[in-house]
């Protein structure tokens, strides 16, 4: 393809691009496909000859779209939402054209320097504490991650290797394996499951603190567990908090458990990967109070903020603790400004070593939706919810299972779990919504979190009056 | 922005993006700007209220471009290519739109379905062992990872979880930690510096076996290695065999070291990240042989098989052994097809949680160029490096420093390490190509990789009459 056929072929992938988004209302939410569906749609093995462009744009409707889930219908409601806008559509089209790998300094400049500054830019606007900003040439600083699981490793491996160092300069003899057999992090039992697998990589143990009545983790229950574990012999290191956990958005006690991580001595990670984007907003801000004790921040705005995926923003207070986990210095990464100590290479803050110039989306949405822009978006989201909660509220056969703050909604039929494991079945068969469910303790709860950049009262309004028929079937059928 | 406004928009960044592409030899390789370029020239926070798309538009120029190194310039000879195709960016376009985050087979069946069947496709190109495909609803199977290091990490930890489990059922008394305190990994001294990562992150040991003459990891010096760290008592269990380094793109003896591997009951990582692409030509398939011993293989389509970065292709004999590295499965991820045993939950294969529609991009590129086209791409760079390296021995002030088998040619001014540096400081500092050095033993060399998607035999020929007028200043300047 040259480059007069790329114009013309990609204006028609712009309008296919603007006609998916205008049409997706009418199209089902949640595919009708099985598994397996579409190998036998399509040749066995590549052609040897090009196919035409018209085959592939064809085939988008014929193979593809049916097995598509449709995260940005108004009618999606499951898992958390995945930003969608066309600024960051149209930022992503520069960065495919610049394909620059921004690993280092060197490696383009304006990849790494544009980083910096809108990781400041967001910090900002978060009112972080300055600690974690670049700006003052301080010791912290932002990087943008791939997603908050890869935050949370990345975290915890620098906690440990500082862990190591501290112990064997006390304690010269120790061997790595013998600290790390005792070293033991610590979240919330509603903490995501991507802690846990950063435990299970980092190779240390990892255990969880029961959360109160409210699914938050508190200074007690933290306390007894460390305790406890230094009485036998272990060495805590890590705690990760959760604002805005997964199953129902509860916010761990920044201002009771950060205080103890300092404290003690334990690296502090604060995980709020969907609520974080509301932290924009001055009346959310109170539910980052206690951030001032943390080490690492990481939340993401490609969840709530109006970024494509992949962006998840994470800041340290001191950069060196990343770095010197990661530092590796081959002669072909090497240049001559790096340790100048102006100049950031990013490969040394993260797993991979490639990355894309993702800063682009940040400054494409930020600019072309302005801080009051991005703060109404938020706020529209979380006046759904509440106008969602309060019709769950209004029909008594319906609760409300965890404190609504931000865009979830966690709903049950008072009853047993069998009854609303049939609702949620008969909810995701129908497929005009599409929703997924968690565990609350022992309860089989459902998920209703407002998704889609385009979701309006209307649509709420609408899937409510569905699902209250659903459950009437269901209650129909239960009492047959 | 609304559809409309987008629409509009977006034709017009398909153009500002074909004329970058257009224009891209005219603009110097590598910028002039110092550290901290950036920041005085944007304000120092968000806007409040939105910038229009011209504003933006318009800073490209004056802001991000000055410090933008292009890799996609006929004169970029550094690092490694990196991919960037027309159809690779259309697909790209798509993959925004439909924004689906395919962590599940549930969350979005076409995304992980496409990315089975293409990597079956991508694995037939390059005669994989069958055991690596999936279509034969075997073991094996493929997963685009993010990059080459998050494949090697994958692999280091998959290798690591199944040696424990070995160990331990073998002696149930031994804790995870005695066992990490005495595995112990091995790679060429040539291998990328991800490696060494890996290890550092699976906090187990990482041993480097000398290389030999033509910067190959052979039988007899892992043999070495294995016979004096059993007699220490540690426990071999991982290897990483590179096909085409990232210093000078060697080859380590893969038909040496495979059987070892498996008789030693060692997983064997093949990481090709660069040379992979090549092994679509039957002429270079001879270099893979040997990948029948191995338990993953990893290659990065967006290096050099014109797919977009992020494509890092790995493929697995025994899916199992991934997933069981990683398998949490938390009710919001739950969904009713995962124990049919016939979907894919893509997300036990990697690191991070969340991923994009990549294999759009395979698909695009593949049907656009078709085999016999990506053939040609990959013939026609090593048919330039092959004319360098001519032109470099013609020249009897120079010398070649490794075997030219693909598109990398190492060379260097006959002579002191000194001189050479001095060489490569002029390059780079006139900026009329860019290239990069490595260290071969005691050597400072200069690497020429074959980069770009539109580079010819003339910005090859001017590149090599530039150089050798510098070389001449440099020893005019030295004999002063």
């Amino acid at each position: 393809m040259n480059t007069s056929e790329f114009r013309r072929r990609g204006k028609e992938m712009v309008d296919y691009v603007a006609n998916y988004m205008e049409g997706i209302e009418g199209r089902q939410v949640y595919p009708d496909v099985e598994p397996g569906y579409l190998r036998p749609l399509i040749p066995d093995s590549a052609p040897q000859e090009p196919d035409t462009f018209e085959d592939i744009i064809n085939d988008i409707e014929k193979i593809i779209m049916p097995g598509v889930t449709h995260w940005h219908s108004p009618y999606f409601f499951a898992y958390f939402p995945t930003a969608s806008s066309y600024p960051a559509m149209l930022a992503d089209m520069l960065c495919g054209a610049i394909g620059c790998i921004g690993f280092s300094w060197a490696a383009s400049p304006a990849c790494t320097e544009l980083e910096t500054v809108m990781m400041d830019w967001l910090g900002k606007m978060l009112e972080l504490p300055e600690a974690f900003l670049t700006e003052k040439a301080g010791e912290g600083g932002g990087v943008i991650q791939g997603s908050a699981s890869e935050a949370t490793l990345v975290a915890l491996l620098a906690a440990r290797t500082k862990a190591i160092h501290r112990l064997q300069a006390a304690s010269p003899e120790l061997t790595q394996a013998a600290i790390m057999e005792k070293l033991v992090a610590y979240s919330s039992d509603q903490a995501h499951s991507s802690v846990e697998r950063a435990g299970l990589i980092g190779g240390v143990k990892l255990k969880a603190i029961p959360s109160d009545g409210n699914f938050a983790m508190r200074a007690s229950a933290l306390q007894e567990a460390l305790e406890s574990d230094r009485a036998a012999g272990l060495i805590p290191f890590f705690v990760v908090a959760t604002l805005g956990t997964t199953t129902c958005c509860s916010f761990d006690n920044l201002l009771e458990v950060g205080p103890i991580c300092n404290k003690e001595d334990m690296w502090l990670h604060v995980d709020a990967a969907y609520a974080g984007s509301a932290f924009i907003c001055p009346e959310f801000r109170h539910l980052l109070n206690g951030v001032e004790f943390a080490d690492s921040f990481n939340f993401n705005p490609h969840k709530w903020l109006l970024v494509n995926f992949d962006c998840s923003a994470m800041w340290v207070k001191k950069r060196s603790d990343l770095t010197g986990a990661f530092r590796l210095d081959p002669t072909y990464l090497k240049h001559s400004h790096q340790d100048s100590g102006l100049i950031t290479d990013y490969r040394h803050w993260q797993i991979p070593l490639g990355r894309r110039f993702r800063s682009l989306k940040m400054w494409f949405v930020f600019r072309m939706y302005g801080v009051k822009g991005l703060q109404a978006y938020i706020r529209k989201h979380v006046q759904l919810s509440h106008e969602f909660e309060s019709l769950v509220l209004q029909d008594p056969r319906f609760e409300i299972c965890a404190e609504v703050t931000l865009g979830l909604v966690c709903f049950r039929l008072k009853g047993s779990n069998k009854v609303n494991e049939a609702l949620l079945q008969r909810i995701n068969s129908a497929k005009k919504i599409h929703l997924v469910p968690c565990h609350l303790r022992d309860k089989f709860v459902l998920r209703f979190a407002i998704c889609s950049r385009t979701v309006e009262s209307a649509h709420v309004q609408r899937a409510w009056e569905h699902i209250k028929e659903l459950a009437a079937d269901v209650l129909r059928a239960e009492k047959e």
